[in-house]
């Protein structure tokens, strides 16, 4: 993977291809499936017996799905169209949790009639849809969490108190459902590798509390927030599974039950590249004004997560190297709200002309499928998936 | 068109429609045609002798367009395909002024071949582009405006101080191009009626100081900004066009230029109805917490303008009329952006259910083509356009 200061991008033809028209007309995300391979590989050796449950919504694409199904991942899906589009690409129905706690009647049916067994609630009101139409299913009561550390913290969306969270996984069994575990969410690329820890602890006194009213539960899904590489104030993802497994060890010691986690940012973010544009570099303040840079992508063709400016994705360009200065980075529509960047410090070389390609890395995840139909006219991001044979030994 | 004390929901069948599985899928868009068709005449009326261009990124609907051509509108457009969709639904080539500021040289020689004559620009940088792939065509030199008093001001993102864009103009003509005039945006969804008033008094400084250059400028294009009737807090229409003719006047005299408006939001909020369900109504912190109700449509699904809760759509239950209490309103994905309202205090009917339909109204602008291709598995919003014959006399 490259990086915010690899020099590479000169020996990188994809890079100068701007000009000659013969390049594919920008913007398109490119995405790597053997980087996702080994990202596979390294978050299943994460945290030791843990199955990996891919989120869906980060990346939807069939061929990122088809590829973990290939590799052995199960699956979190937040929708019906998710559950049909992992069981086409090849994904068993019980390799499925259907990990939203906002589900559609109609949709919780749809998922018990084609054999997916896992479903996650966090209200008295959900359990109800869930015991009356996928009778006998196994359940998980979400905890909540304040997503303190991370970037995009959940803040009180999902997830109940542990004290309700328990009441319900027993009210569950008298619904006739299967009480099966616990989930919770610690907050979208989450920088703080111990932020699992208070979590993992309330977890463990809910097992208990439920074991006195006669209930075993069995399993502990730890949810995603493992992060994207974005820049180096992201720890390295093995810091992230000494961590997880140490508040583990603390909470359960010898009764560790069965481990899920549900990586999605972190499984392909590192894997895309958005090759993308320049349209225009104006300076309409005079010399000491700020200089706009505008990109073809913007905020709603695939760059929503810019929103609030608390993902800064490393840039490449043909011109790095030489001297820069400071940027607005903004999109191409005719909206106010879509300006990438404009209190982040970007600095981007000053010979950068319209017509140039900008290459946005680290963009595996949440752009293609947060982009619009076609706001302003612009259509929504593509994704072209490319694949290499694994290196030997890898 | 309902407001949202209209209490005829009661006796709407689309509103009750929910439980029986009769009635389609939600969420849906219904777009009124013959709405579009009476604020169009309205709009034409506002400010005597201006001519529309429908801004097309506020509804890109084929059948609005079509409606809007026949009806005798002209239109504004953001991007290459925008134009393409005007064209395919009659529009005559020059009839359609490409506003964007910010536009790829291909697209440039795109609308040039195809007969559109007036472009915008409001740097150098971007003239060059327009005098190089559109020769001789006409040019709007963009005014800067600070977009005070609306909801959603440009900040900064278009326009150039008035010294600049009369040079521009200036070079224009040097360049082999027409200068034929000043655009501006005082900001969309803007309360105030007086608010065009400084920049149509830049705009005829702008004029002189250009006809001292010997250019005489014929056309002032008065942008977008008109309103939707969201709430009472907006002024009657009738109004902005009092307030616009008397700042002509006072600015212009009787040498009154060509005027253009651009109509976006204004044109076809009013016209929307989003038909929605809701998929859970929870209470997570005992009887003393927040009720959080969820719907099937929410940020990612058309009602991105909800950021920063701004727009405050006036909503119908079946339900109306009975004992409400405050809601934390959000939508149905897993991201924690989308939460529609959390601080605007929205009343719902204690009443309301899993099941239950939710209409929101003014919804005709900014939420179909903001709605994102999937994410989460969730399609994007559809829009059906329904049609009925103009009142005798309207």
């Amino acid at each position: 993977m490259s990086t915010a200061h690899d020099t590479s991008a000169r020996r990188d033809p994809s890079i100068t291809a701007g000009h000659d028209g013969t390049a594919p007309r920008t913007p398109y995300l490119i995405l790597d499936l053997a980087a996702v391979r080994a990202r596979y590989r390294l978050l299943s050796s994460l945290v030791p017996g843990a199955r990996i449950h891919y989120a869906v919504k980060a990346n939807p694409a069939p061929q990122v799905i088809a590829t973990l199904v290939r590799a052995g991942s199960c699956f979190d899906v937040a929708s019906r169209p998710e559950i049909e589009l992992c069981l086409s690409a090849g994904a068993r129905a019980e390799d499925i949790s259907y990990g939203s706690t906002v589900k559609k009647c109609s949709d919780i049916a749809f998922a018990h009639e084609n054999g997916v067994r896992r479903f996650a609630f966090d209200s008295l009101a959900e359990l109800h849809k869930i015991a009356e139409y996928a009778p006998g299913a196994d359940v998980f009561g979400r905890l909540r969490s304040d997503g303190q550390g991370s970037v995009f913290p959940l803040d009180g969306k999902f997830g109940s108190p542990a004290g309700l969270v328990a009441d319900l996984l027993v009210e569950a069994r008298r619904l006739g459902l299967n009480p099966v575990g616990v989930s919770f969410h610690v907050g979208s690329q989450q920088l703080d590798p111990y932020a699992w820890g208070p979590s993992i602890a309330s977890t463990a006194e809910i097992f208990d509390k439920v074991a006195a009213a006669g209930i075993r539960l069995g399993v502990i899904n730890l949810g995603g927030g493992l992060p994207g590489t974005y820049g180096p104030e992201v720890p390295p993802l093995a810091e992230y599974g000494r961590a997880i497994d140490e508040c583990l060890e603390r909470a359960f010691g010898a009764n560790r039950p069965e481990v899920m986690i549900e990586p999605g940012r972190s499984m392909v973010a590192d894997a895309g590249t958005l090759h993308s544009e320049v349209v225009l570099v104006s300076r309409r303040d005079g010399s000491a004004g700020a200089r706009w840079v505008y990109l073809d992508v913007g905020r709603f063709g695939g760059l929503a997560e810019t929103e609030g400016e608390l993902i800064h994705y490393p840039m490449r360009t043909a011109h790095d190297g030489e001297p820069s200065a400071p940027v607005v980075l903004a999109g191409p529509t005719c909206d106010s709200a879509d300006v990438l960047y404009r209190h982040h410090p970007y600095l981007l070389p000053e010979s950068l002309r319209a017509g140039d390609r900008v290459q946005l890395l680290c963009t595996g995840a949440y752009t293609v499928s947060y982009s619009s139909v076609g706001f302003n006219g612009f259509g929504p991001l593509t994704c072209r998936c490319v694949d290499s044979p694994d290196a030997a030994g890898a």
